[in-house]
């Protein structure tokens, strides 16, 4: 918050505080400052100070004037880039890729990584560390490094398709859910960002059409779009992806067809929705007809029900590749994540992870393994499910106080809520209180203006916050 | 070798033995088998064994018969996708992304895992784990783990740029080669594969030109071309690469102008050559006229000798991207590679990154960090080079012994050998009797028959393995 005591004036504080989120990305390029007169409000300070401190911003080259329109967040590139100078003369053209990643996605992405402060943050995308915390993963990994072991697989590269003995593990997990999958059909990866980008890779050309569920995953549109892939959106309803509008995107002249579909078709992000048998079946039969493959991003299925449905499992994993990871229940920083797909696929998708990172840290592999087979893991999120169930209880009747309705049934981490107002105005006067939002904007291709929020029920059964967020709600 | 005194028939070992290196990729898709007359003779069977193991080759799959003409590798798909049978029905199409991947360099690439004996390969890309074995990088690791910190870092995704420590580290490191980075401009990555992915990708579309040095590393030319980039081969010369060669490209019209110019400019792979200072500033006139950017990967820095030229030194990271790794020198299997690039670039590549694998693992970063700044990755590398010079001398000494003559002055890792006989067919035979070679056409964009072969210093200073390549070359 602005202060009158500290030893800055307050028109640096709040050229400041701008300059901040410019730079992370919580006001993205092209993004329009509050003008005048409702910054003043906002902040409780004078028009003049806030004439001040856009004056300072503009003087740094981080906002533009428009005429008549107000100020504006540079082009990230021109911003970032300073003086360009050469030791040897001329000037450096960054422009030809310079579309390449769109600023949209790394605004809630580079969000994850700045919290604005020690507050909790509903808009988390993962749980705290707290709950997370567990005794048997440090031990885990102090077994890997206490023995002669650890020199022997750091000195050489390791196998490509992952450790031998977490393979099997994960093969053995996958039975469980009936996806049929042998050790040799599965290779690790740095996380489940790390398995969609190598399926991408393999499946798809630049220019191909791939379907995407919406909402969705900001991350997922980002990389798809940098990869020049052109995005289709499937609107995602409460038993699975809209057929109606897959068909007619299959519909479509050859050369247009879509070549993948991306769904988390278990406990969707940001909806929270699971798909029914019926849908699954239906979606296989599409697929079926119009020839394209699957990829089933399972990130979720440490906190999914019993008897969830997967794609995976009903194709046998033909035409469908399948995707998870561990950074949603055991450790985030540990990167670990996975594929299974056809025999007649996963030697194309190795190739592509030689290709990308040649081989995967086996350390933690190893210590990921001992926790799966040693049923350390199962007990874990056994736990944590259980204190998600209460946390989510808590978490709804807050919002609901709050004037939110709910635009999805509750279930599993996230909740999707409709606040009733602008949530990507919401946001940014949230971030003066110290929270960051995730603004249902952020979870479309396009990003249209929308008054739904994704919250993280773990995170957001703090009485606290929901105070703030009605305040401001109020005054906007 | 084959043996008349195991269980299985001389038929059957003949068969697995070439069906085994099929599945490796040893043998790549549409290789030609040796004729039934001249494998009989290799492997000292009867003719009637070569055909009765070629069959069974036939019966798997694995072979076809081209009639008047031999027998020849299957495509590699076809080859591994076995029955494709939908649980709903319909075949499943694999063509559209078939070509994405070429299959000439994962034989390479894939052999670099899998060692055809225990004995030393002369072909290997690295050193052998017993030359990076020091009691030093355990005890690193362990000092990561011992602590409350394991569990601080483990639970969160961790700084996207990588761990601030290791990246002050860095800048320390390359300020002492004069690559003038700040901690912010350094961007941690999965080995040094991954940042030159994450350049490539940030700078480039698909269709793009990109000028990369030949022969160099097979990887390189894969991944490019997986990535649907037009590949411009520039020849590496003793003190650099041929200047006129990038000139004509860069004459070209706009659109097909090259965008990227990937060199490895000391030590490099395979020839061993260092650029020199004058070649360095003609690159970069070059590239400021023609306005290209420019990756250096310095992946052999710490077998580098003092004051070599770096295109990043001169240019002052402007229009350059420094990238190097650990591999060659602590832990393969750690995979730390790092990319340093001028605060205009930084803050793109480290958007790719994050899309790509999100962050990557604090652990190995922090034990890395602690090897750095004790100085025992300084004195362990003095200890490899000197111990290299030694290997360098008796391994030349076996080689123009066993006939070959050197193609470049011996220097750093790798030597470039004329063996005066096709390496293609020389690498099939000696595989027979356990050694895996590196033979010349897998440096070179379009894999052109070579009397040339990469060897590894460190691992071809052995005696037995030149008497029996004197063998096999002079029944070539």
């Amino acid at each position: 918050m602005l202060t009158r005591t500290s030893t800055q004036s307050l028109t640096e504080q709040l050229a400041d505080r701008f300059s901040e989120r410019i730079r992370t990305r919580l006001l993205a390029p092209g993004a329009r400052l509050p003008s005048v007169r409702e910054c003043a409000r906002q902040q409780g300070v004078s028009p003049h100070t806030v004439v001040a401190a856009y004056d300072q911003l503009l003087a740094q080259g981080l906002v533009e004037a428009r005429r008549q329109r107000g100020f504006y967040v540079r082009d990230s590139i021109a911003a970032q880039a300073g003086p360009a100078l050469s030791t040897i003369g001329g000037p450096i053209s960054e422009q030809p890729a310079a579309k390449l990643v769109p600023a949209d996605a790394s605004t809630l992405i580079r969000g994850m990584f700045h919290r604005p402060s020690d507050k909790p943050q509903p808009g988390m995308g993962v749980f705290p560390s707290e709950w997370l915390d567990s005794p048997f993963t440090a031990a885990a990994v102090r077994r890997m490094t206490s023995t002669r072991a650890l020199q022997d697989f750091s000195l050489q590269y390791g196998e490509p398709a992952g450790d031998g003995g977490l393979r099997r593990s994960l093969a053995t997990k996958l039975a469980n859910i009936n996806v049929p999958a042998g050790p040799e059909q599965v290779v690790t990866t740095v996380g489940a960002t790390h398995a969609l980008d190598i399926v991408s890779r393999t499946l798809l050309r630049a220019g191909d059409a791939v379907m995407v569920e919406e909402p969705g995953w900001a991350l997922e549109f980002a990389r798809l779009e940098a990869l020049g892939m052109r995005i289709l959106p499937v609107p995602r309803k409460a038993d699975g992806p809209d057929l109606e509008v897959m068909e007619r995107y299959c519909d479509a002249g050859d050369g247009h067809k879509p070549k993948l579909f991306v769904s988390v078709s278990v406990l969707h992000n940001p909806t929270g929705y699971s798909l029914t048998p019926g849908s699954a079946h239906r979606v296989l039969q599409l697929a079926n007809k119009h020839n394209f493959h699957i990829v089933e991003d399972d990130t979720y299925s440490h906190l999914a029900p019993e008897h969830a449905t997967r794609l995976s499992a009903l194709d046998g994993l033909q035409r469908t590749v399948y995707v998870s990871g561990f950074a949603k229940i055991l450790a985030p920083n540990w990167r670990i994540g996975f594929l299974a797909a056809s025999p007649a696929l996963v030697g194309r998708m190795l190739e592509t992870k030689l290709l990308t990172t040649l081989t995967t840290p086996s350390l933690f592999e190893r210590a990921l393994a001992w926790c799966i087979d040693q049923g350390q893991l199962r007990r874990h999120a056994e736990r944590v499910r259980l204190r998600l169930d209460g946390a989510r209880g808590r978490t709804v009747k807050l919002a609901l106080a709050a004037g939110c309705t709910l635009a999805s049934e509750p279930a599993g981490l996230f909740g999707w809520v409709d606040t009733g107002v602008d949530t990507d105005a919401l946001t940014q006067r949230m971030l003066d209180e110290g929270y960051l939002l995730a603004p249902g904007s952020l979870f479309h291709a396009r990003r249209p203006p929308s008054t739904l929020m994704r919250i993280n029920f773990a995170t957001a059964q703090d009485a606290a916050f929901w105070k703030v967020f009605a305040r401001v709600k109020a005054q906007l």
